[in-house]
């Protein structure tokens, strides 16, 4: 039984109202790191950002221009300042940490424009050790009732622009946020998606990203002029961003700042920022480990469909069973199948109206297979792939849902392939609109689905999303999504994910929440066998990587749910390999990152949380590089002292490496206490799984 | 005195009228070689373009999208088929050769949605020999009075797009067309503005632009899906791209194609489509060349305003006669003068509110600098910065017309200078609205100066303008434009312009039209006069070329007007090297790219244009390289036959290299005829540029 609970040292300490002649407002982190500075001078709000008394982001403007009236610009002058703090702890029903503390300083700052008959907006920013949020909070007022917002002027302007790197993936294109990560100078990152993440000449890392985003476009970053970026806001067709009426709260627009890498990992600046769960009891919302009938259509073995002459129908009563059994065997919780509903057959990417989400093929005795997993412990994971045809899915959700409650279906995985741009809508009118997949409209879509979900107590994995801000904690059901490119993409990508991708999405992807990646593909042969003599290792669809670096995904990459995600007879070959995904938890009491570098390699160690099935005793470690092998020394110091573990682990063979030899792998067990260190040797594109097994 | 003349063999063969069953259009070039065909079987227009019989541009989409009404897209059935060609011959007042041929075949295609209550459009489109062009025609109908155009669905998918090259500059950044060129695999180039060219695997050039841009917003191209570009037009501050009604017309979308290189400089597709000469006698347009208060600025050798203490001003009344006297003593027919207007000591890159165009300076009589010039025969040349306050201009462009016009100031050269959707207005309920340089508003607005210019006999020269889409040929009186990185770049950019910046220039940017580029700088060391001993000529800011391939610039670069840009004591100091500036002229009978490939190098050859300074006899030779030096064949088989000429051939001498050692450049002299073929060594970055002077 999962309940709240806060601990208050103090919510509020003053409350300053300052007189119109203050200029400027200066507000700090706890422990006093990072400065955050609000001006007037300028004519037009702005802000700066000090960290470690160095700036980390100049003079930045900030605003707000409307379609109709007059915008939030030049002419506003800062007429009230109120300041609080607060230091407070709070429980999450599941994530990466049981309790999250959140310790800021808050201001609230209200300007004003006399020449527009006192038009008036307020910035609230909250400042952490770990980060700043600010947003805008517009009251009702006359002449803003109704306002359609066409531009943001928020600016981030980096101090050390020139000499930065940013790693980024471009924004507004054809294929959402799935793209290989790019590493570059900061001048070359025109127009990125958030989060988006930047190393500085000194090691200040970083990342802009935004925090709880509700009815409003999702903000990308574009870079009007070198080193400063302007807020790019997400556009209706018919190109207006925001379609809203006074009062509004935009998101939070967040920046992390840390003076390493892995401060970045060990934050919880996003989830601080959300509101507290709004759903009440969410006991019903269980993480777990998932097999499926998913990865066989991604290598061509099976079809979603049921008429291709060259693949049989992957979601059979009959296979589906097979997968039944093996969850049950194994201690897996859901099997995921997809193409168990009509329209797979017709023109779906192009004609999503095809699709029924009450109808089940012939092939699939859904009420049978509910009954048969339900006997053995097992649910079926629900499937709903829209191919971007929203009405057509807002016709038939509730019955769809309902459909899936009746049959004890707790979970369902979502999808919304469709190129950016291209969501198909009907209007009122009948007439077809064409809507970005993290503009307004599908901002509210999304929500809207999590909404009649959780009415139905149902959790929701979206794939083909937008991206995650944090609303996990209002929306407890929200467990996971996808917004970047998993594990498909080794089987059919161009070009499938390089050795670099991981450690790359842990520092930009993974700082915006978790990621249904589906980690644990152990045949990398699957479009040739003979890859390894024939030495084409890297020159065919696979994952990049080594066997013992998709264990060590588990661990690395955080989702309350993780598939197991390749054909159960490649598990049964490597019963010792597999030993680590089953007994991987997906719930944690802890998180800590212990080391890594952006792009190049990381090391998390996690403790698990107690439930029935985990002790609550035992901690995890994953360790992953990119296209480097290498050595990293690891303190087990995060370990309770006094208590004796017995380190099981599973790390690349001597002679490992992912192009030719990805198989090479070697397990042992040892005896450990947080006083050892241990050195895990990484293969080019390697990893390390370590289960500390608690002894006392 | 200069005349259309038209001649016209036959303007119209048929007119044929094809049943609804017809699900195919074909239109091939005269020549056969390129083949375009229209389609509706996609259930959308499409069209698709081959050449030679190998597919350039693979099944593009059509259509349009609007705000309120449904879209121009799915449904749209081909009912009326009306097929034409035209061969004519029509006079230039001024250009690259005086007679233009247009000789193509043309097709309009009109399609109807049944179910959109017959909703209708048309793509009339034109295929000449060297390349197409389409464009929508939407007659006035029931239900789409006033329309919002929200987004263009015209795509163009690249046949060979895996293996081809891109030349491009980015689109909607902050520093509008001023971009160096970037030349990469085209799924590197995602947005970009037009002209773009391409180059296949077997060396098909194709370069992507439009013609006759009128009250529409322009057109860049985004990549959507690897290969398939889609326009994306720059949108109002509003988000939305045309406000119109119909009927309307959009610009012509062209595609040039060419079997090679220099194939794309010799067209005259752009102005083919564009509509005849609207302003009838256009004998007060007058090619020419200049000098002027200008470059100094750049090289902080003086000052726009009148109050910085470390530079003069410059356009005072004495410097300006010193320019007179320059410009009357070596053949020049006009003076610019920047900075002679009151304004320029605000703050006006940031509220260019502060620009009078009325008022001059105290210490500049710009009445008494009229008459001096009138007497000597030389002009001022005027100048109006608005530096993007449209609203301030607008209030004060009759007066500053007639002011110029009173003074006789036949030429002014107007400037926009302000960040990529900054230019500022206010709309007629006072709101300040931004726009961006190439969205329909600006498109209009440039266009009311040049229609309020030609009522009172004068020319524009649009620096910061909108693309040239060959509206010269509607208003000659529209003589150049800047709309790339120009010479100035090279006082202060960062970096200055590459050496392959010129041969870039000429195969994208110069296929729209004229360049006001200003060439001519000899000397190289205003930065650093030791720049050569020191070794530092590579990392100083100045031309990065040699001194021969700023004359050879002249003959590339075409403009009907062309300035000296350097100052006078600079070309006084080598009056060898000047004289070919001196020669040159800017208007020309004929022009043939003889050679060429895209960043690397060009070769053109024209001849010049009787008037009464030039006896129409003589031809000119440009011919200049990037970073690498080279050497030339060039056929001079281009001279007629029978006829002798002195060729005074100005070279970089055998050590030039534009790095250490620009200014090593020979003249010689020698008897030449069209038997000859010379070969050209052309230095690193360097150039050569030929007078042939008619000896019979």
């Amino acid at each position: 039984m999962r309940t709240n609970i806060m601990i208050t040292i103090s919510t509020l300490l003053s409350l300053i109202a300052t007189p119109v002649l203050s200029k400027e407002v200066k507000v700090t982190s706890p422990n006093g790191e990072i400065k955050v500075t609000f001006s007037d001078e300028q004519d037009q709000l702005s802000y700066n950002v000090e960290f470690n008394n160095q700036s980390v982001i100049d003079d930045s403007a900030l605003g707000l221009v409307f379609k109709e009236q007059a915008a939030f610009a030049d002419g506003f002058k800062i007429t009230k300042v109120e300041k609080s703090f607060n230091y407070s702890k709070w429980e999450q029903p599941w994530g990466e940490r049981r309790v999250v503390e959140d310790n800021h300083n808050e201001v609230i700052i209200s300007a004003v424009n006399a020449e527009l008959n006192n038009a008036i907006y307020s910035i609230r920013a909250r400042v952490f050790d770990d980060g700043i949020g600010f947003r805008y909070e517009v009251p009702k007022q006359d002449n803003y009732k109704q306002v359609e917002i066409v531009k943001e002027l928020t600016e981030f302007t980096l101090a050390d622009a020139q000499n930065s790197k940013a790693f980024w993936i471009p924004a507004r294109g054809w294929n959402r946020y799935e793209y290989v990560y790019n590493e570059t100078p900061v001048y070359e990152a025109q127009h990125v998606h958030t989060p988006v993440t930047f190393k500085t000449s000194n090691n200040v890392h970083l990342s802009i990203h935004e925090a709880a985003l509700v009815d409003y476009a999702a903000m990308t970053l574009n870079q009007r002029r070198p080193g400063k970026y302007i807020a790019d806001l997400t556009p209706w067709y018919d190109g207006i961003a925001v379609k809203t009426q006074t009062s509004f709260k935009s998101p939070w627009r967040t920046i992390q700042i840390a003076d390493d890498a892995t401060g970045l990992l060990n934050s919880d600046l996003i989830l601080n920022l959300n509101e507290p769960n709004k759903l009440g009891d969410v006991s019903w919302v269980n993480p777990g480990k998932y097999v499926g009938i998913w990865w066989e259509m991604h290598i061509n073995k099976a079809a979603w469909g049921t008429t291709d002459p060259n693949a049989p129908h992957g979601a059979t009563t009959e296979n589906t069973k097979k997968y039944i059994d093996f969850a049950a065997k194994y201690g897996f919780d859901g099997v995921l199948v997809e193409g168990w509903n009509e329209g797979w057959d017709g023109d779906w990417f192009f004609n999503g109206d095809v699709f029924s989400f009450t109808k089940n093929y012939p092939d699939f005795d859904i009420k049978q297979l509910a009954d048969y997993g339900a006997k053995k412990g097992v649910k079926l994971i629900g499937h709903h792939e829209t191919s971007g045809n929203v009405t057509n899915y807002r016709n038939q959700m509730q019955d769809a849902l309902d459909l899936y409650q009746d049959l004890g279906v707790e979970q369902i995985k979502t999808g919304y392939v469709a190129d950016g741009g291209n969501i198909k809508r009907i209007d009122d009118k009948g007439i077809v609109r064409k809507e970005w997949h993290d503009g307004q409209f599908m901002v509210n879509e999304y929500l809207f689905n999590i909404e009649e979900a959780a009415k139905r107590k149902i959790s929701i994995n979206t794939h083909e999303p937008v991206k995650d801000t944090g609303l996990r904690r209002t929306y407890p059901n929200w467990i996971t999504r996808e917004g970047a490119r998993g594990q498909e993409f080794n089987a059919w990508g161009t070009p499938p994910n390089p050795p670099e991708h991981i450690p790359m999405l842990a520092f930009t992807r993974m700082l915006s929440g978790p990621m249904d990646f589906t980690p644990g593909i152990f045949d990398m042969g699957f479009r040739d066998q003979n890859f390894q003599q024939n030495g084409q290792g890297a020159k065919i669809n696979r994952p990049q990587t080594t066997l013992a670096k998709q264990l060590a995904s588990y661990v690395v990459l955080y989702s309350p749910i993780q598939m197991a995600a390749d054909l159960p007879e490649n598990y049964e070959a490597k019963m010792d390999a597999f030993q680590f995904i089953r007994d991987v938890p997906t719930d944690w009491e802890q998180s800590i990152a212990l080391d890594g570098e952006v792009g190049d390699f990381v090391v998390f160690a996690r403790k698990e949380r107690k439930t029935e099935r985990y002790s609550g005793h035992d901690w995890y470690l994953g360790a992953i590089t990119n296209e480097d092998a290498r050595e990293i020394e690891v303190s087990l110091d995060f370990l309770e002292s006094g208590k004796r573990f017995e380190a099981q682990i599973y790390r690349d063979g001597d002679k490992a490496n992912w192009i030719n030899n990805p198989y090479d792998y070697f397990i042992e067990k040892k005896p450990v206490t947080s006083e050892d260190v241990l050195t895990l040797k990484l293969a080019t594109s390697g990893g390390t799984a370590i289960r500390f097994k608690a002894l006392n």
